[in-house]
């Protein structure tokens, strides 16, 4: 994550002076340039997609919950660690479920920067769409 | 929202095919070419700063919970409704609070696109840093 994409993100959809200039950021609560929230979740969904999850029909989330308890800097390298914590069948649809998976975004320091439960339409194997 | 801003983002954040490819789209879950969910969580995070919500010191978020009850298809038109729904002073920081917004984002048909149930990080008037 460098300094020109935390801005060019924040410039496009958080334009906040904590996301866009070092120097305005500093007198704000961040006390230096900071990644948008949303720009971490969605670095976090690349890597989850480049990573490859091996779930036919693609990643498609009904929905997340997510938590910043830290910013990320200009320099940080981020990586995601996750794991399914459960399984549901869906009741009435046998052809899917929803898989619930614990996703933590990881800086270099091993210190999390975001922390988020998402719940994913999964779709049984070979019963699915395309992905 | 139009086509090219759908797969622009997807080609940076979610490289799927239902976010990048119509034609490909068309055998998915989605049956067509569909926003991404972060792309649709960023767009409101920029209509919320543009918003200009009276928050001093910024929209600092700790956290959000979001679903995505719908596709945002090409040409949609998004809007924005938000409500303060809770004010929890800190017990420990005398000086701020976390103030729960909900927000849906709604599309031209008024139907939700997106529900989020957001915790800001909001400092009392006079008491907080810059924005």
């Amino acid at each position: 994550m460098d300094a020109a994409a935390i801005r060019a993100f924040a410039a496009e959809f958080d334009p906040q002076p904590f996301h866009l200039d070092e120097a305005r950021a500093r007198a704000t609560f961040f006390q230096g340039l900071a990644a948008s929230g949303w720009h971490t979740a969605a670095l976090t969904m690349r890597m989850l997609v480049d990573g490859g999850m091996p779930v036919e029909g693609g990643l498609i989330g009904a929905g997340a919950s997510l938590s910043w308890p830290r910013p990320v800097r200009p320099g940080d390298n981020l990586r995601v660690v996750c794991e399914v914590v459960a399984i549901q069948p869906s009741r009435s649809k046998p052809d899917r479920g929803i898989v619930t998976v614990e996703s933590r975004t990881l800086n270099q320091d091993d210190e999390p920067v975001q922390i988020m439960t998402s719940q994913l339409l999964v779709f049984r194997r070979g019963r699915g769409p395309a992905a």
